[in-house]
């Protein structure tokens, strides 16, 4: 393993909540999977879902995620999370998701996944959605290849 | 003073930023001295602009004010709050403002704004906007009466 | 109601368990009765033991209470505390308590009143020990007389 | 590289200033070095003195290193962390770096580090003292090998 490696990867956040429909999960395994495609890691709110779902996608792929949690422990990941980070902030723990991702890819997505969005904006950070709110300073994306591309691009330029 | 009255008025909240249009900050004003003169207290994040406004109405009508800071110091509040409560969260504090209130008044708003209205409705608040981001399960309000109305209706019902 | 009177207030901030030894809630009781008689208010984290009895004692001398919670509802807060403020940190909103204190008691105290004998030493805060931990930068005090005085000292010298 | 082997390995929080005297530093990076040498991934705040020497002990055995941040910004944290996440919560974080570690050596210190000692203790974290606070409830050790062992043994125990 390459320490090195792992600190300058381009980390790409994916937001979305823990119950979330069957097209929104296919979207979110297909996502995390070209992240994992591109290098980049994963970064999500490390529990079920969308969260989960991105993950998986993420290690079919060899990929390496982390996952920022609500609780206090750890081992409430999901299986495919690495790098598993307790915060016990609860919602608040959204504000950390965003503050650790270098661009945002937003799929589906209620109120958390606007929380998500909106602490995004605040930090400056480029919010890709895919079949999410479609408001002011969410770029919208067709299909996960393009999410993925578009976020990429925002992570890398400049 | 009355202690127990304290616990038991009912608290609304004043979202909105720290820069905003003159009109935005008129309608604060206005809707804090309406939530004063309904007995409630206003809770806010304690700051400049749309917070100092509906501070400063609130105060003109004899309320009483808290304010929910993102940094370190008390004294960082705004001269208009009673209760200055410093949290040194930074932006994350949108989410305790939004905690502590029973319901949300949104004014202008930007980003900021809806990470609060987003982090309201997570947390089931009823969310009454007032020239704000017009989304799904934002109540609209046309004026500073209309917006107070709502709110004290929505904190009293049931 | 004078608002201006509750900013200027000096702030005492009153830590302990919130399952205590009965000298020990005797003292917190009493500490709360001599804060309020000094027009201070009084700073908790708003839960049972030490907190309650400090917050029941500030009471019963007119005083104002205020109390910050680990949960994510205000009204979890004790019936003496007059302003509650939920944070949903759990124990990480000890860092909290003593941010919003001019000044600390410690009163008996486990591991959780080291937390914040420890953020309030990092904050720079003076803190007074009653039957606490006796470590360096811990003032200590004989009798809850002697606490007060040593905290109002301290806030308001200089 | 196995990502389930990052999930399952043992975490050992080093705790400890970011400005500390020449021994202690020393005594951080053997500590790393053997987290490392034990399989182990080092938990720490990711800053400087004794979190950069562990991390930099970590990095010269191969190990693998995360940096809990005050601050909001990942790139904040020293060279020697591979996983860095930002929190934007100040000296609140010290809470955090304790709920992600299964057990804790504490590395000289002042009151950042009694915080953090005294946080994973209410967490019922192990807590092993290397020249650090002589307090109720931190295990002694002599040298960093007997830290080590001694924190390996605490969470592999059961």
């Amino acid at each position: 393993m390459n320490q090195e490696n792992i600190r300058s990867r381009v980390r790409i956040g994916v937001i979305g909540g823990s119950r979330a429909k069957a097209d929104a999960l296919t979207q979110a395994h297909e996502v995390g999977r070209l992240i994992a495609g591109r290098g980049a890691i994963l970064v999500c709110g490390g529990l079920a879902g969308v969260m989960e779902e991105a993950a998986r996608g993420a290690h079919s792929a060899g990929g390496l995620t982390i996952g920022i949690l609500p609780g206090m422990r750890p081992a409430e990941a999901n299986p495919h999370i690495d790098v598993a980070l307790a915060t016990g902030l609860g919602y608040t723990r959204n504000s950390l998701v965003t503050m650790n991702a270098d661009v945002l890819i937003a799929i589906d997505g209620a109120y958390g996944n606007l929380s998500e969005i909106s602490s995004g904006r605040i930090y400056g950070k480029t919010v890709i959605g895919l079949g999410s709110w479609e408001i002011e300073g969410v770029v919208r994306a067709a299909t996960p290849e393009e999410a993925v591309r578009l976020a990429w691009e925002a992570a890398t330029a400049g």
